[in-house]
C-alpha cells in the first residue's frame, strides 16, 4: 500500500539549533528570559510538585504527593528545554544540574529498559493496561526527546543511550510479531520522538517502530477495545472518557491515520501525531501518507485555525470541533496545541519547501506560542482565548503541567526555525537580528540579518564567505506583506520572476560582502474572517506585519473594551513606545462606542440604535497582553459604519 | 427589623384561574396541546421511569431503577399542571388518573406525616441530613403546591390534608425551638409553597414556617457548615458541590435573604426564593424584605435578563455571572428559570400593580417560556440558546426533568396571569382573545377581550355588567408599544392623563354593554442591546409586538444564517402565514452576507472587508423555532451599513 517515491532533490533540512544566533529586540529578550526564568522557575515546580524527587524512586504507598502518571513527561521536557539553553548558551552551573536531572532519570530505569516512576512506584502490576489514558508511551517520547536534545548539546550519550535501551524495551512489548502487544499510545508523541532517536543514532529499528506506532492506529481489531476487554477495569480516565462521545476520535485512533481527512479530538495529540506522519512521509517518501498531511494540514489550517495561529477551540474535548467553530470568548487554543502546529509546519516545510507552511509557523510563533509565557517568563496561558472580559490570566504553574515546559523547549529551540539549508540552497524562514552558518556547496557561508523585525519590515542580509560560492538564496515572502520588495548588492530584483511558492528565489555566484535587501512593508491592516466563522462575522481584527493586535484593558480605561466598535475605513497610526511592555509598536486610531444614554434602567434593551461616540483606542499586540493591570481583552471588533 | 406596613389600599389580587377563559389563535391551541399532549407525555415519562411506581415504595436495595430524590418533585409538579387543566377543562377520564395518583402519593406518607420516596426507600438513615443537595424540603414544596392545586381544582381536601400533615412534621423538625433543625432547603421551592398551603387553609403555622425558611437563610452559624459536621460524609452533590467557587452562592445562603442585592448562583432556586420573598413582603407588609425584592428585580432583569426573558447564562451553575453577560449560542436561560421569572413577576405585580413587571412577565412567557416546548407539545428545551449552529434541538425527555412539567403547571395556569382584581378595580395585564369574570364593588362583571394579539395590537373590551357599577379598569400598556391609543364607547381618551406606571386607568360607572379600544401598533422594532452587553455590540434583533424573533435555518436555505448580517435601516415587513408554524405572522427583509470570493483556501482570513451580498431573509418568532427541519437559529445578527 505505501508507495516509495525519491524524497524531492531539492529537499530542504533544518539547520542546527547552534548554526543561527538571534540578536534582536524583540526575541531575544524573551529567549533570555526563557532561559534565566522560565527555565530555572520550571525547574523549581518540578522540584516542588514532587515531580523530581519521583526518579528516586521512593514512593511508597501513603506517602503524599502520589505520582502521577504525567509527571515525567514535565521533567523530560524541561529537561529538553534546559538542553537546548546550554546548546546555545554554556553555562557551567546550569550543565552540572542537566547532568544531575540526567544522572536521576537513568537511575530509576529497571533492569529491562523500562523507565515509568508512576508505573515503577504506584502501580507495576498495571504496565502497559492502559494504553488509552495513563500516557506510558508518551512519557516515554518525552523522554526520548530530552535524551537526543542532551546528546545534541552536550555530546554525551549518557541520556540517549538510557532512552534507547527504554525504546528497545518498548520495541520488544510492541509490534506485530506473536506475542507482542498491537498497541498505540493514546497520547501521540512517541512516534515523533522515535523519528528524532532514529535521526541521533541512525538506528533504523527505531523508525521502523515510529512507523509501526503511527500504522498501527485506528485498524481492526481496535486496540484500546481490546485492552479494556483483557484488563476488565475502566481506563485511568475512567468516567470522563466514557463521556466523551467518541474517545477514538478524541485520540485519533477512529480510522487509520492514512484515511484521515479531518482534524478530530484533542488538538495536542493532533498535532504530534501529525508531525510524525509528516516525519515519516519525508523519511520514507511515502506519498500516501503525505498526502494525508496535506488532506489534514488543509482542514486544520483552513478551517479550525484563529488568526493567532491557535487550534482546538473546544475546552470540553480540548480540541477540534466543527468547521469554521471558532468562538473568540471561550477560545481554548491550547499553548500546547500551537506548539504542535508550529512542529508540524516546520515538518510540512521540510516536506516541500512551500512558503504556506512557514507562514502558519510565523503566525503562530508570535501570536498564539508566545502568548503562553508572561514578559517575565514566570506565568503561563494553558487556554488563549481571543477575548476576555476580565477572568483569563496566566498562571505559576499547572496540576496538568504541560504548557509551560513545551513553550520553553519552543523558545529555547527557536533558533531551529529560523532557517533551512538544502545541497546549494538557503532558506530563511523568519527574520530576526542575528546571523547564522550553514554548509552551503561544500563551504561555509555566514548570513546576517540586520533587522528591526517585527517592528519593521526593513531586512538586510550581509553574505560572509571565504571564497565566491554558487547557491540558491531562498527569502521568505510573508503572506501577511502585500507589497516586498527585494534589492542584490541595491539592485532592484523582478519579484514577479523570481518569486515562487512564498519566497523569493536569487540562484548567483555569491562572493563575501554581497548584500541583499528585503523590503516588507508593514501597514496596519484590517482582517476579515471568512464569512463561516460565525463568531466574527461583522467583525474586524488588526494586524500589523506578522502580529495581530488586540486592544486591552489597561490601555483602554475611559471606555471598555467589550463595548469598542472599531469605525470602518478610519486610519491607524503605528508607532514604537520603549517605555510599553518592553518596547513595542502601538497602534492608535478611533473606537466607537453604543451610548447609554437612552436605556432604561429597567431593562438593558431599547428600540432603535443607540447614537455613537468616538475615541481614541490603543492596540497592542496579541502575544503581550495579560502582562500589565489585569483586565479585558479583544482581538475581534464589531465594525461600525460611522455616519 | 422588620417594619409591618399597611399593604397598599389598592392592592391587587391574582385571579382564580377559572375565572378566565382564553380562546384566541395563538395562546388557545398551545393550551389544548398542553392538556392533550403535554400532560398525557409527561406522565408516561413519569410512568415509565419508574418515577410513579416509586410511590408504591416498593423498591429494595438492588432493584434498577434506583429512585432518585428529584423524582418526587417532577410527580408532584406533574399531578400540579394536571389539576390546573383539570380546573379548566373537566374530564372524567382525566379526573380518575389524578385522583389515582393522589391516592397513590397519600399511600407514601408515613404515619409521621413523613412523605418522601427516596429517603423512605432508598436511604432511611439520611432523612433531613442533606437539606443542602438532597432536594428534601424541595420535593416536599411541589407535593403542597399539588395538593393546593388539587384542592382549588376539585374542592377534595385529599391532597390537601395529606400534605398540609406533612408541613407539620416539617413544621416540628425545622424552627428556632429547642431540639429543632435551624435548617433551610438547599434548593428554594418549600417557601412560596406554605405560603400557598396558607392561603388555601387559613392557617398562620404554614405562613410562619415560610417566614422561618425564608429569613433563616445565610444566618450564622452557617446551617449547610452545620450539618456536613453533624454528618460527617459528603453531601448528595458531592465533589461537584465542592467544586463550585462558592456553593453558598449557588444557592442564594451567602448571606441573609434582606441582605441581599445581587442575583447569584443557580437561577432556578433564585427566581423560588425571590418569589415567596415577595409573597411575604405583600402578606406581611414587610417592607425591607420588599426593599430586598426591588433590589434583586432590578439586578435581574436590568443586568442579568435575555431579550426573551431568559435568566442565569451559564450552564456551569445553571445561574448567574457577571453583569450583562448574556452569552447568546451558550445562554443557559434554563425554561424553568424563565417560569420562575414569571411566578416572581406576577407576586412583584402584585406587591405595586407596576405595568413593569407585567413587561416582563409577558416578555419571559411569549418568548422564553414558550420556547421551551415545540408545537407537538412533546419535545422540550432545558437550555434555551439566542443562537445555534444547529446543535440545539429539544428532548423528549431529561434525566434531571424539572422543566417540561414546569412549563406544563405554568401554561395550563396561565388564565391566573392575565388579569388581576382590587375591590373596585380590574387590571388587565394580558391580551388574549376570551374573557373574564371578575368581582368588582361587589357585582359580578365579565370582560370579554376581543383581539388577534399578538399577531394585531387592536384590543377590543366589552363590559357585561347586571347593573351600572362604578369601578376602575386598568389596561395595560405594554413598554414595547410606543404609541398606544385608547378610546371608551368610541371617544378618544387622553392617555397623558389616565395612564400611569404602565396602565391606562379609566374610573367611571360601567354600564352593560361598554366597550373599549385599545390599540398597540406592532410596527417591526429593531431592538439594540445596551452597550454593556459585551455579546451584543454591533448586533441587533427583531421584535414585534410582545415576540422577539428569530432567523432560523428552515426559512433561510439559501444563506446561512450565521453568515448574514441585517443592512442598517432596511425595512421588515410583517404579514400573517397560515400555513408556516400553524399560522404566524413571518417578518420578511433583507439580510446581507461578506462575499468568500476573496478568501484563500489555505487561511480564512483576508485583509481588506470582502464585499457584501443582499438578499431576502425571512425572520419567525422565537418562541417557536426548531419545529421544523433542524438547523441554525440566531436572534442577535450583526447590523452593516451597506454602500
Amino acid at each position: 500500500m505505501r508507495v516509495a517515491t525519491d524524497a524531492p532533490k531539492d529537499a530542504l533540512s533544518p539547520v542546527p539549533l547552534t548554526a543561527v544566533t538571534i540578536e534582536d529586540r524583540f526575541w531575544a529578550p524573551r529567549l533570555r528570559v526563557n532561559r534565566e526564568a522560565t527555565i530555572p522557575h520550571a525547574y523549581a515546580q518540578c522540584e516542588e510538585t514532587g515531580r523530581i524527587e519521583a526518579f528516586r524512586l521512593a514512593w511508597r504507598p501513603g506517602m503524599e504527593p502520589r505520582p502521577h502518571f504525567f509527571w515525567d513527561s514535565d521533567v523530560a521536557k524541561w529537561l529538553e528545554a534546559a538542553c537546548f539553553a546550554l546548546a546555545t548558551h554554556p553555562d557551567r552551573e546550569h550543565e552540572a544540574l542537566v547532568e544531575r536531572v540526567v544522572a536521576l532519570i537513568a537511575s530509576a530505569q529497571q533492569s529491562d529498559g523500562y523507565l515509568n516512576t508512576y508505573f515503577t512506584m504506584v502501580e507495576p502490576e498495571r504496565r502497559w493496561t492502559d494504553l488509552r489514558d495513563a500516557h506510558e508511551l508518551y512519557c516515554a517520547g518525552h523522554l526520548i526527546e530530552a535524551g537526543v536534545a542532551h546528546y545534541a548539546a552536550t555530546g554525551r550519550r549518557t541520556l540517549l543511550d538510557v532512552v534507547s535501551r527504554y525504546a528497545d524495551h518498548i520495541g520488544g512489548v510492541f509490534g506485530r510479531a506473536p506475542g507482542q502487544k498491537r498497541g498505540y499510545c493514546g497520547h501521540e508523541e512517541i512516534e515523533l520522538a522515535l523519528v528524532k532517536l532514529h535521526q541521533a543514532t541512525g538506528d533504523a529499528r527505531y523508525l521502523n517502530l515510529a512507523r509501526y506506532f503511527v500504522d498501527e492506529r485506528g485498524t481492526t481489531p481496535y486496540y484500546f477495545a481490546v485492552e479494556a476487554a483483557e484488563r476488565g477495569t475502566p481506563g485511568h480516565f475512567g468516567g470522563f472518557m466514557d463521556h466523551m462521545r467518541d474517545s477514538a476520535r478524541y485520540n485519533q485512533s477512529h480510522q487509520p491515520v492514512r484515511e484521515q481527512d479531518e482534524a478530530v479530538g484533542h488538538s495536542v495529540r493532533a498535532m504530534y501525531l501529525y508531525s510524525a506522519m509528516a516525519d515519516l512521509a519525508r523519511a520514507d517518501g511515502d506519498a500516501a501518507l503525505r498526502a494525508a498531511c496535506d488532506r489534514l494540514w488543509q482542514d486544520v489550517v483552513g478551517r479550525h485555525m484563529y488568526l493567532t495561529g491557535g487550534v482546538g477551540s473546544s475546552a470540553a474535548n480540548e480540541g477540534f470541533t466543527g468547521d469554521y467553530d471558532l468562538p473568540n470568548e471561550t477560545a481554548y487554543a491550547e499553548t500546547c496545541a500551537t506548539c504542535g502546529l508550529v512542529f508540524w509546519a516546520h515538518r510540512m516545510l521540510h516536506l516541500d519547501g512551500d512558503g504556506r507552511y512557514a507562514d502558519v509557523m510565523e503566525r503562530a510563533l508570535y501570536n498564539g506560542v508566545l502568548s503562553g509565557v508572561s514578559l517575565d517568563g514566570r506565568r503561563f496561558f494553558y487556554a488563549n482565548p481571543l477575548a476576555s472580559l476580565g477572568g483569563a490570566h496566566r498562571q505559576a504553574w499547572f496540576g496538568c503541567a504541560c504548557c509551560p515546559p513545551n513553550v520553553a523547549r519552543l523558545l529555547a529551540s527557536l533558533g531551529a526555525y529560523v532557517a533551512s539549508q538544502g545541497a546549494a540552497e538557503a532558506a530563511v524562514h523568519l527574520y530576526a537580528q542575528g546571523s547564522m552558518r550553514l554548509n552551503l556547496a561544500g563551504e561555509d557561508v555566514r548570513l546576517r540579518q540586520r533587522t528591526d523585525y517585527p517592528w519593521e519590515g526593513r531586512v538586510v542580509f550581509e553574505v560572509g564567505l571565504g571564497r565566491a560560492v554558487r547557491f540558491a538564496l531562498r527569502l521568505r515572502l510573508p503572506g501577511w506583506c502585500r507589497g516586498p520588495a527585494l534589492r542584490v548588492n541595491g539592485e532592484a530584483q523582478d519579484l514577479a520572476a523570481c518569486a515562487a511558492r512564498g519566497y523569493a528565489r536569487i540562484e548567483r555566484v555569491w562572493v563575501d560582502g554581497d548584500r541583499v535587501e528585503l523590503d516588507l512593508p508593514m501597514p496596519v491592516e484590517r482582517v476579515y474572517a471568512h464569512p463561516e466563522v460565525a463568531a466574527d462575522v461583522g467583525r474586524v481584527a488588526l494586524q500589523r506585519g506578522p502580529l495581530v493586535y488586540c486592544l486591552e484593558g489597561v490601555d483602554n480605561a475611559a471606555h471598555p473594551v467589550h463595548r469598542t466598535l472599531l469605525p470602518a475605513g478610519s486610519p491607524f497610526a503605528a508607532a514604537f513606545e520603549a517605555d510599553t511592555l518592553g518596547g513595542v509598536v502601538v497602534l492608535t486610531g478611533s473606537g466607537a462606542s453604543l451610548d447609554d444614554d437612552g436605556f432604561d434602567a429597567r431593562v438593558p434593551y431599547r428600540y432603535g440604535r443607540p447614537g455613537l461616540r468616538t475615541f481614541p483606542v490603543r492596540a497592542v499586540p496579541y502575544c503581550l497582553w495579560d502582562n500589565r493591570e489585569p483586565g479585558e481583552m479583544r482581538v475581534w471588533l464589531p465594525e461600525v459604519q460611522l455616519g
